[in-house]
């Protein structure tokens, strides 16, 4: 095994492993049972390769993490404004109304605290019955996972039990007519929903189902579409980790989530899903060590959202003259790597400089690898304009990576495998 | 000009014209005497191109848009835990709490509010005179513009005149021992701060300093480090837009702060800094047509920061072996575009799953532009791995994309500029 | 029929009757279904004459009226101590935290809130059975009103079902163990105790009760001592109001409790009960014409507990001398009304300047009607000073209104039937 | 010396001495440089008798003790409803919003915390110059207490140096335009009011100013008018003592306002104005002494107002026929004691039940020593009905208790200075 990836999760955890600080929630005797000393972690990048340390083969129930995955599956459903409506994406700051529901409408402030999840919980499908909706829920989560999860039984008879809190809030809502029909049924199902059953390795998947812009690496199945999932890390950046929006976004800087059982998510968008798991709460409810761990990989890996990459050299990495075989030349411009609208623009840019030059303009696209929505714009405009302005433009994209180059206007530039080919094009 | 950029802004001003809703700011005479038909856009790559449209020419006072770049010259000048020592980084919430000061403490909240503003305005330099504080402030945000500002003094004495709220803060802030020395001095250092006077132009530089790291794009001036432009971007990520940091991330998803005068401004890490400018205000005091500005920027040129880039194709293009000189064999792989760690990662699984085959490796990074910290210690971790299981590793880096390759143990593999060379080398 | 004060009332009525704004509560039909033309208003003396206008013998649920009387018999089944430490006294101001439980205990705000009605309403008798403790409550409420009460079972049943309010804070305060057992069993009790049936005349006895320390005024049972009264006008006071403790304070100026079903109830220590009834409401839920009914009998019968008495003339009204039989002279005090602190200080004052006269001093108590515990103590001290002083003291006091004059020491001065003999037996 | 109220109130300190907790306050060295041990209280009856125990003698800063008065000469001067307009009557329950301003109006919430006090103090007299507006005050002020009172200039000076909150809190006034003016110059005004110099035995008379509802008990001086006094009083009930309004009312029952330099006053409605010094403060910065001192009095005094009068024996003592000259009969109905709406209510009814006995009414008011409005009002209306009945009907009042018996519609009945007369009078 030469990768030192999980090498490097076992140092993290070893790092971790010390504090025995906080405790195990004790407020239903399934989850006070479980050994406070199981620590996991899981990562999975977005191409589905996972690493592993510790107890991520330990089931345990999903609790508050629930409440992305059918935060996604609500909005996949209903659609972003009727989800909206019900429920508001701002934090709650601290918890000083123990409802967090706006003044008047009795809206919930978002669907990370729980009276928006037992809400998001309602909007699941189409208004069926409970048992449609938890089966539409259940197997949305499957997908998210990558395999069929199932329910711990005896947590949620047991939590069913004492969930004061939930009715509370569920009657509550009731009240304000934000929830329709009969509110112990919705608590039951909310429960139901927080006692699925998970391992640290099943969270790190469907962590990275999310930074994978909503299709699972492994299944490769399509979840959710990447609106969804904006939506849905958007809010877990603001109000997954609780009181401490800005601490956390500073000192972290990735979308999280955590649960009272001990599991805690991240994911970082267009690269890896995290997760870790270790029972003892500190006060927030989070995982004490799996909030270190967090902190741990962040830093290490590199991992905070608000990093600029290292300043992109060139996109343009040579420009070059290529005789024709009829004598005449053409400018190569050499792209390469990944072209968002940054690359794009720079691009252009140069374009605009050396465009005036020769008319025959050959874009070597082969040593690009992506090259997303707005950066295809651009570069399809460009040469709409230069062929406007005369120039001949060939396109050298030997594995599509600008498939169906319609420039608009009946302009379509050829598209060759090699720049050799190119400047025989040229001209002709 | 072939650039799309510059008429796309325009076409995003002309989307906006027509909302002339909103009023310019009213209390003071200079703010109120603005034209309101006023309205302009610059972007500014991180590598300085810089496209406008409309009145980016137009000077203005600066308000609230000093504060994340004071707050970045306080982070400097005192560290990271002297100034979160006064104020914390929580989004406020809806404002019910006139002060947003902490019970108790009196610390504020955020530095983006006025009460956290004035404690950071003077965390400046060596708690110096106002003077010497001020000159400090109005350089450090000339570094960010990359040309020498000044203040709006005729702005600024209008503005003392009626600047009963932040007098009240300021003597608040005072009572609870967090600023010290005379409250009013405080306030006047702060409203010279508000008066510093900015073009959308001055302003997309600034932000697009933060989005570059630091470094301003045309000066290459390093104002501030990594570090601290993290923080900066986090807090204006959670606290920039006042009473709506959700639903600002989720719409627009990138850090911003507003200013009264009427300008705005956005920060996409490693990709572009954004100015608006239109002097009619919304509820909350943000410019109404520089925030639907932003809106358009993010939806149409893919700014959001929590969507993910395309899937990223393999990073390895290509494994192939080459004969060497002696006849024996090596695996050549090819790597290309930018290496994070998802990047790094995925080299390295490939690696895992190929070693077996021969003992020479070769690694050609001749088509990778970036490699950031964490990959290329992960990159040097498998080098050493490789060669202490036996293997010999050749580097093809013709352009120090790895500079000082040095694996750890004594290990340095060799860095040849081509393949062909690394075939001649291996085994050697 | 001599008496004014039906007059008074009928006209107190026609005064209001115009003002027909407001709204029935709806949120159960049973409230729904009320002729909103009802209004009705009784007054009760603390000893007993009852004086009617309008609908006053139309029965109606109690609803929050029943909390000041339950939380009366939780003071005298529990003691003020046990119950204080499960329910605060304070005013919960503006509403803004729906459920007014203190941060951290759970411990509702105070005993006029549902939370804290519904923490009280466990608090009877010896935590037995739900219908033992109904059985307590419904008998206390009944000696209040002087007459049996029942339950309006159709209103007890129509508001279970939509109880979501009551079902959410008892589920909330079970959460945080401020109540025992099962959250639904609490809201059923509650839920019946609200819906006990009265008249406004009922009302008018049971306030009438209150303003006579306890004691119902027909039936003359002793309901709960006086002290537990002291602490339930303190606790009407402040927070029978709702959200305007203050105005109602100082515009009304006694301690009152509304209900949804239109009622209202105000006491005034000492003098008298009043009850109005008018089903519409205003937004605070208080009766709108009730709430008038309260604003005019304060105003034109001065009721405000902050009026002070006419100044009082003095307490001895003559001080003459008589003539012994055997030829010495006595002096003779003659009080008269009604004597508390500021009479018997002022008593005892002229007593010290008087005193140096005549070795015979004659209290006559013929004209005093009542003197309180502190006055009584007073007069007794001077007794026993100027016994040892040397001076003999004779109470004149036909109707025993200074019973058991023991002065201490064993000072016991003679009392005699009329001053007449006083003067007999002074010197004897 | 007869009185025992003075050898109570050593008593009371006595009990109270050794209580050492609390601290003076610091903020200021004047305030700071106290001897801690001081120890006063003064009481001061309706009609002028005071009774001092302790160090009543020793002069300090009245500060918040100021803000009933204050509030009281505001009122005297622009009348209730445009004080109302500028300031609510509102308690402000636990300080979380430490200006205590409504939102969006920025009304303060009551007159007794500062932010009201500082709209107060600006509401003296005609908005003339400060000057003029403070000598208003220190006039009033000393009519409260019956002699000129002057400002402890020290103090004065000391204090304004660190009023950071009163500055604060100005400005955010002016900012929303509830004061007008420079905030600099009302802190200046409002500190110099706080900065006047009282005695305990002051602070009895003022209170008992207000105890006698306007009237100066020594003086004799009208200061303001039983409305004004009646508000100021309320107010004191519900936002005197801070925090803890209910606890307030509940265990100790008067009006009350403490200051930071250790007084608190207390008044008692037609009874008592009482005053204590200490000037060690509890956490909320009244008098930790001070406060067992009013706890102690209430309960040793009888001191509460929701305290009921012992029940009220007949306001009519005896009824007796007596006999005309002419043969006839005529019926007496003695009245005595102080006679308010409960007693004519009593004697309404008596007369009810009683009248068809004789056409001859005498009403014998000899032993009645006051009779309020309603009362009045009451008895005369009987007088008028008894006339219009065809009973003649004679007042026995020497006293002139009922001055100018005017019954409305030409009826005026004769009054006789004694029974006897009223005897030959009837049926001329």
């Amino acid at each position: 095994m030469l990768s030192p990836i999980s090498d490097h999760l076992r140092e993290v955890l070893a790092g971790c492993a010390a504090d025995t600080s906080g405790a195990v929630a004790d407020y239903i005797p399934e989850l006070a049972a479980v050994d406070p000393g199981l620590l996991g972690v899981s990562l999975s990048t977005v191409d589905g390769a996972v690493y592993d340390a510790g107890d991520v083969e330990v089931p345990f129930t999903i609790q508050s993490i629930s409440k992305p995955f059918v935060y996604a599956l609500a909005l996949a459903d209903r659609g972003l404004d009727a989800v909206l409506a019900e429920v508001d994406v701002e934090p709650s700051g601290e918890a000083f109304n123990e409802l967090s529901l706006e003044k008047g409408s009795g809206r919930p402030l978002n669907p990370m605290i729980n009276a928006g999840a037992l809400v998001v919980h309602t909007m699941l499908g189409d208004l069926a019955s409970p048992d449609d909706r938890f089966d539409r829920l259940l197997t949305g989560l499957s997908a998210f996972a990558g395999r069929t999860l199932d329910v711990d039984e005896a947590a949620y008879r047991s939590e069913t039990a004492t969930a004061f809190r939930n009715y509370a809030i569920a009657n509550m809502l009731r009240s304000h007519g934000t929830i329709q029909g009969d509110p112990d049924e919705v608590v039951a199902g909310y429960t139901r929903q927080c006692s699925i059953r998970v391992t640290a390795r099943d969270l790190a998947l469907m962590a990275a189902t999310l930074a994978n812009a909503g299709t699972n690496p492994l299944t490769e199945e399509q979840v959710v579409d990447e609106v969804v999932v904006r939506q849905v890390l958007s809010v877990m950046a603001t109000c997954g980790m609780y009181d401490s929006a800005g601490d956390w976004i500073s000192t972290v800087g990735f979308p999280a989530k955590s649960g009272v059982s001990g599991g805690i998510i991240g994911a970082l968008p267009g690269q890896v899903g995290i997760a870790a798991f270790s029972p003892q709460l500190d006060d927030h409810g989070s995982s004490v060590r799996g909030v270190e761990v967090c902190r741990r990989l962040s830093r290490d890996m590199g991992l905070h959202m608000m990093d600029a990459p290292q300043p992109a050299r060139a996109t343009i990495r040579r420009t070059h003259s290529v005789r024709h075989v009829d004598g005449g030349a053409a400018t190569v411009y050499s792209l390469h790597g990944s072209i968002q609208f940054a690359g794009a623009e720079r691009l252009v840019r140069d374009l605009d400089e050396a465009a005036a030059l020769t008319s025959d303009v050959v874009l070597d696209l082969s040593r690009v690898h992506t090259i997303n929505d707005v950066a295809r714009r651009m570069v399809l405009e460009v040469v709409r304009r230069l062929t406007l302005a005369g120039h001949h433009v060939t396109l050298v994209d030997p594995e599509e990576t600008l498939p169906d180059p319609d420039a608009g206007e009946g302009i379509r530039p050829p598209v060759v495998p090699t720049v050799e080919e190119a400047a025989r094009h040229s001209h002709e």
